[in-house]
């Protein structure tokens, strides 16, 4: 017996997907062309060391997305197989999407896109945002409600990237404004929309086991190894990307002690709590301290007060340490200006915020530290109310909410051969059907 | 009480392995030597510039082959331990034997075998036709059998690839038709040969749980995502391996979403298949909707009329997207004689195919489609012949068959501490023995 | 209810570690530089070359370490969360303690400390003699002290280190003897004098199920892929490293086959003991057979006549190999000496020992074969003595050693939500406290 949510149109997934990727292939055909090959062999020598130099940062990024970032969000002991293939189809669908957008808003040159590998990884990081912000409503929301918010994100992301970095001139090596505080606050203004102040229960399947706490601590641990690989692929090559990476794993060693002693300090017998390690060894020392203190007293006070659902506690995890970060960018660029000469400093600088350096170098420092605060609110402004129109259009009947009491279930989107390997806490969705039914 | 399938004599696997591991070390002793080492320091600076390009994609392959693909094959919830080993004997055992054949037949300069990364990734692609290959007959055969397999296998592979590539001067950079086609015809002969025209119920121990499900997805998923590695590594240096990355990438992001759409249009309640999920995301996005409907239609078709057993799937997943993509070779290359100059095309070709282009060049586009057919004809006919011949082999008593009854289970090749864990379907090997025996 | 150790300071591990990380940051902040940046653009070339070069071998490492043993560490049913966990924090904790040492020691150039890869790796190299030490222990210490082990053990390391490679002239490219050999057998000493001579019957909790000899199994494979890069990295870039790639591959590859024999060979019936696949597969071919022969004869002997208790079997996998080494570089030193000229040995040489072979090369390869001996006898002897001492400071009292019955079980360390999932043998620690206290 199939478990089938009301009024959900079983075509409308596959068949809306089917047709995105056939004009894709369509726009592929008609428009995209690669590089131009290397005429001569020293060229070639170069375009190789070129690719050496990209090609291993990219994979240990695509290993951090589809397999660190799905095995984290299998905390979830009965939704494993449905976050894994959630979180994979976005990724494929929104570096689709952003590469298709990229291509028609910056690279039309002479009628057709050239495509290399920074355009792909422009767009993976386009998709990371969509990856955080369904953070907030993972488990409650159907493959067609994702799929929206992935189709309305990436374009306020490429168009919120162009006004902060381009625009404004902000300096965001690490995209902490331009990813995390944008992706964050667009996924929370999607939860408020869409679930709006209804106070939930704790789900039955939303407990974690101690089995799914030690895969979700494998995929944690597979992020924090191959983060200093996401933070230098966006630099120079050279001094600015051996600092970026002697900088981030700094960062994340001293993270990793903070977040054992603040997640032991706040509990009255000195454990420590998983879900405070998955959720905070990948940023810095500090951030780990906001986000130990984040999960504890925040959370819940937002959820009791706000009633906002944010069921992987993203506004921990990227809102606060992104707000922290980009802070913490203002004044140390107030700092620099002080002890620091114009020739050291633009050494540590990525090539996409030189000319706006120059732009504002001459206004001084105090002008860009102003930029970062302005770039700063435009990312939490602009996030907010496009995620509140994004949550609006989720609930959109066609688009197959499940109910509350399916939720968390790998039955509701797979056909599982076997219930016996999963004991878990509740029943499965198929048997609750079939349970009420037999009442009625 | 252990279990000892009838007949088995137990020390022949490790008596004839360690034989084979004398020899080897002894082959290794007499005739092989390093590349000369570079006296100049220039040449030192080339040297390390080479090995920096191959070693990062050599070990993504080998991370694909031992953790990727081992993790795949755990869908079979009570063989975990014994899929991943017999895997990782298989690879280790077929990549030393490539090595020693291919040092015996192609390198004998001076008296001396030259052995560089090289050699090795050849060896190791040898060795992956073995694991294809095995998976038709996944779980039901013993060590010993699947070593025959590979001692077989691997000198008709080189012996089909030299022909194949070297006589008929086919292009088939990315090993589909020397590794996809020739593995899997290979493998369904092993499977009818050995098994022939019985009908198997599905054994209780083949259903897969949801924990057994979700580690064969993320070991798919490491697969997916290593996959431009193993492309770009048989590929020329500089654009042609760029264009590789960037063609495969494009092609599993395609297949990815294609696989979604076939999958979910299959189901009447628009509900994904693990199975399908596991077994397609690999392949190219017209290849996936092959691949799909191949698992739909094709296998139970093929198990009922021709009875033949194909456990991972073997056909539709390296069979089928094979010939497709011999046959895509075949159109494509009259289709660049029409559009393209003859010194462009050769940007894109590998270097083994070279001197081969030279030789049909002449003869014309024509010519070298018809080649290309050739090539996939002698692949597919001398694979399911000599798969079949080694299928017969695989009846000897003395390689020990496990019996339909114990299979499926690692209590037969692994000494099980403890079962408490591992409540699946149906009981252990051990206590069906022990039942057995109290019944008489 | 909580459980905690009688007498257990639970704010002893917040606040020393958070005193650490605050004594560290203060000493980066006062003393710690980068290397100087490069000026000109050939020297930025240079500089993105060598980073290239060193990082994905870094990254290989961190794998390794922080996602590959800790999944051979859980194989520990109850204890999967703690083991992942403490290993976590004892990597982050010892590199950061080594690379303040370091700096002490080693790097005062006018005031201030150079930082790059380099140091980092030689800081993560004496982190691993602590990973390898507590593997001794494991299960049966509480944070605090494991925390002091890495606190005694990373300077005696560095000592050690200092006293073979340096004063010696000991030639050790894979840190055979300062590495394996040493912190073996500082684990040993540990492990005597913190249990002294009581023998412990076999822990409920201690006996893995074929899940977690799954995870263990695939944390094995994971080091096994990553091995060469551990190796690769210690060599001169270029030759020697391209020739220390083939043989770890070769040994690894000869390891993987004779540890099937070897294991097989021993067991009645020809079954394979999964501890034996995951403690062996990572040392050469003839490391495999002196590895397996020891679990198998010297453990049970060490455990009953010396009542030492080893529970990762670290003497196998470490020690014996590592003398094993030791023993062989000596007699190929010798056999070197006589068929090879002094210009061709230079090449396969590391740079540290280069100065020390100028120094003793004169004496003549007796000489040097010599003081590879002695270099072992320094790192036995040494590592005994100190680990001794350590582990009589671990039975401070305020350290919260866990008492044997509450031993090996993640709820001591980790708030389990749940712990429906989790029902391998015996209760969890909370359950007995509170049976404890109802019977009183």
């Amino acid at each position: 017996m199939a478990v089938s949510p009301p009024a959900c149109p079983h075509r409308l997934l596959p068949l809306s997907l089917g047709l995105f990727q056939g004009v894709l292939l369509l726009f592929f055909a008609l428009f995209v062309t690669y590089d131009e090959p290397a005429v001569q062999a020293e060229d070639a020598s170069v375009v190789a060391n070129q690719l050496y130099s990209i090609f291993p940062l990219f994979q240990d990024i695509q290993v951090m997305l589809v397999v660190g970032l799905g095995l984290l969000l299998t905390f979830l002991p009965r939704y494993g197989l449905s976050v894994l293939t959630h979180n994979f189809l976005l990724l494929n669908f929104s570096t689709q999407w952003a590469l298709v957008l990229q291509g028609l808003l910056h690279r039309f040159h002479h009628g057709q896109v050239h495509l290399d590998l920074h355009n792909l990884l422009a767009a993976e990081f386009a998709a990371v945002t969509v990856l955080i912000s369904v953070g907030a409503v993972l488990g409650r929301t159907s493959p067609c409600q994702l799929l929206v918010v992935a189709t309305c994100e990436v374009p306020v992301y490429l168009a919120s990237e162009w006004a902060i970095v381009t625009r404004l001139g902000v300096l965001d090596v690490g995209g902490t404004i331009t990813i995390h505080v944008f992706s964050c606050y667009f996924g929370l203004g999607v939860s408020r929309a869409l679930f709006g102040a209804v106070r939930w229960p704790v789900h039955p399947k939303e407990t974690p086991t101690p089995r799914s706490d030690l895969m979700s601590l494998v995929g944690t641990l597979i992020l924090w190894v191959f983060w200093p690989s996401f933070v230098a692929v966006l630099c120079q090559p050279g001094d600015a990307q051996h600092r970026a990476i002697l900088n981030t794993l700094l960062a994340m060693s001293a993270s990793a002690l903070t977040t054992v002693v603040a997640s032991s300090l706040l509990e009255r017998d000195g454990k420590l709590s998983p879900g405070d390690l998955q959720n905070a060894l990948t940023l810095g020392s500090l951030s780990a301290m906001v986000c130990v203190l984040g999960f504890r007293f925040l959370t819940p006070f937002l959820a009791r007060k706000l009633l906002l659902q944010d069921q992987c506690g993203i506004h921990n995890l990227h809102g606060l340490p992104g707000i922290l970060g980009a802070a913490a960018s203002a004044v140390a660029i107030l700092a620099a200006s002080e002890d620091t000469s114009r020739s050291q400093v633009s050494h540590t600088r990525g090539n996409a915020s030189e000319a706006a350096w120059r732009q504002w170098g001459d206004s001084g420092a105090g002008g860009q530290a102003l930029c970062q605060v302005a770039g700063l609110a435009v990312a939490v402004g602009g996030s907010l109310v496009t995620g509140l129109l994004t949550g609006a259009a989720l609930r959109l009947p066609c688009l197959a909410q499940p109910p509350e009491r399916l939720c968390l279930d790998d039955s509701l989107y797979f056909k599982m051969m076997d219930q016996a390997g999963s004991q878990g806490p509740g029943s499965t969705a198929e048997e609750e059907v079939l349970a009420l039914k037999e009442q009625v």
